[in-house]
């Protein structure tokens, strides 16, 4: 740990890990730079445009970085996240939850503002008030409809006849502009390696592609058909039929992503900056303070590796220690330490960091990311929570 | 659901659940309380201080009803919580996690802005350091030592050398003042049942009564004995012995303390509110806009209750519908619906508010409290957040 770093928050000097309040979020600049590129290259190689998911980040300068010689448009998961990125110069903003009546008026006071909002719906109840709201509100806001590619989540059946009475529907509503076909491969997460990836891949794109001329024989067009999850645009062969794709996870990866199959350990942005508060040699582990809220409780790929706990243990410099955050209280976060030569060298107040289960969940713990390269603290960028 | 409510957010006008942008966090004020009154009245029965634990809601106003009437002292969880609360008149704190020499500098700042600040320690290597940093800023600190008794998360072994040594530490140092043994009994949330829990809190109470004998016999007089737990305080059958209690969720209570024993459902002052964004007749579901972060990814005591989900579903006036959250991604939340004439009545904007697992680290995800008595909401109150 270097001694003598000072952390002046908002001031101009921010430099090493040593002297940042812990717990606190670190986002390695160098990874991310590195993440964003990648996955921007690969979706314009494979001919779409890119509409990045900021929800994983909530953060304007994370964003700007990804759409940065993309299109502009970006996925938000919040009206709030819409919000606030729209008072940060986004002017093209997909909110990618269903839209329900009691968000319509903060959906429309950004159509208002000038906002290009594009909602989605999978209901054939929603587009009529949908409609007259906008009326009332003297904007039109584009619409796309929700197709349930295979997750199962939301979305309408691909070629069932809700998929062409909603269309129909939003098509008579001059307040509405029938945006297209928009689907999410959450079921992605649940699939082991590169080629069950790939598979869910091609049943996402080939879903949009047979729903898109399923409406085409009935003499609708599609003006743009988005999909879009992490591991399947790591692993798509092709996005023939596709215009969009809206992943978010890319940015910063995460120890779930690596179990899938989409990045290594070395991709992943995200650590916890923790220091140790209590070391019991009896029972050969160490207490940190980051438990619940600076971690989240999320569980990980523990389907995919039952031992996962609830993150890995690096040392300052980012190598794995080979040790398991095993359990989570508020405040604490217990660490087995087996080896008593390395547990001589983790004394109260002793650091370490800790690489996340679940990168979206544990960004939304936090008010802000320390943005460091190497072990040099260079920014601090702040986090859009809330709803 | 009311129709023309409005919800004035600090203003004047604030009404009913059905204008309240959804997720929120809504907080029954006398269900409040009721809480309140009855822990407080139980612990000066039986004789011991209140100082509450204010991890569980990070709220002045809920903190000030808690010590109305008590001696003013708080417990908290981080030294954002004890900046933000000595900010608004709370002059009396513990901060009950092991302070490390990274916090020695924020602690410290808190003391000399008058703040009688108690830190606690289980590690000989503390005292020294702390001394030093106490001396350099001109205060003097009150010191706990943390006793493990039989929780295993953090303290010393109530009747080992260790515990003399660490109290001769801080008594040979006139920057500190030795405060008294402190304990948690964290595993009575491990505990089913009343008995069970009573067998921890004795436990708790007893080895603290034995260490603070085995120190008598050495001729140091601990000046205060501080133990808590919502169980152990629900259960217990005396405390003598023991000066002080430092329960926290007892103001909220939430499922998992229903499954312990502590509380019946209707004693559950948080839920969340939430929309219904999505309805699948053909599976028999609804998709809610509460998902991992509006509510956290607390399991619950899904040890005791392996169908405990995610969180009860209850309607707008708090009756339990039987159904639970079986999943949760970050913004969604999925409900079985098995029951076609219930599905009826929840269309995409339907409204239901969610029991939490764990009031603590639900009301950490929110930035305040709808506060509500019946279904009128009449304040909000904020939460302080953060490190």
């Amino acid at each position: 740990m270097p001694g003598g770093d000072r952390l002046h928050r908002g001031g101009a000097l921010l430099s090493g890990f040593g002297a940042a309040p812990t717990p606190a979020l670190l986002l390695d600049a160098e990874r991310l730079t590195r993440n964003v590129a990648r996955v921007g290259d690969r979706v314009r190689a494979l001919g779409a445009r890119l509409r990045p998911h900021i929800k994983t980040h909530k953060c304007v300068e994370v964003a700007r970085l990804q759409v940065a010689g993309q299109f502009g448009g970006i996925t938000v998961s919040t009206l709030a996240e819409a919000t606030a990125f729209a008072a940060h110069g986004f002017t093209d903003i997909t909110y990618a939850v269903p839209v329900e009546p009691g968000k319509f008026a903060a959906a429309l006071a950004l159509a208002q503002r000038g906002v290009r909002l594009h909602l989605l719906t999978d209901d054939p109840a929603v587009p009529g008030p949908l409609a007259e709201a906008a009326r009332a509100a003297g904007v039109r806001v584009d619409v796309f409809v929700k197709v349930d590619c295979g997750y199962h989540r939301c979305g309408v059946d691909p070629e069932g006849p809700a998929l062409r009475e909603l269309v129909q529907r939003i098509g008579e509503r001059t307040q509405l502009r029938f945006a297209g076909l928009l689907t999410h491969a959450g079921h992605s997460y649940h699939a082991r390696g590169a080629d069950a990836v790939r598979a869910v891949a091609t049943q996402e794109r080939e879903v949009m592609r047979a729903a898109t001329a399923w409406l085409a024989a009935s003499g609708v067009t599609v003006p743009v058909v988005s999909v879009g999850s992490t591991p399947t645009i790591t692993h798509v062969d092709h996005l023939d039929g596709v215009h969009e794709v809206r992943a978010g996870n890319y940015a910063f990866f995460d120890a779930t992503q690596v179990r899938i199959g989409s990045c290594t350990l070395d991709d992943c942005v995200l650590t916890v900056l923790a220091s140790v508060v209590h070391r019991d040699r009896t029972r050969g582990r160490v207490i940190l303070d980051a438990g619940a809220i600076a971690l989240s409780k999320d569980p990980g790929a523990r389907e995919l590796d039952p031992d996962a706990g609830f993150g890995r243990v690096l040392d300052l410099d980012g190598r794995d220690l080979g040790l398991r955050l095993r359990s989570l209280s508020q405040e604490h976060g217990e660490v087995p330490v087996p080896d008593a030569a390395l547990l001589d060298r983790l004394p109260v107040g002793a650091r370490l960091r800790i690489a996340v289960n679940h990168s979206c969940l544990t960004a939304a713990q936090h008010e802000a990311y320390l943005v460091h390269e190497g072990s040099r603290i260079v920014d601090r960028w702040a986090i859009h929570r809330g709803w």
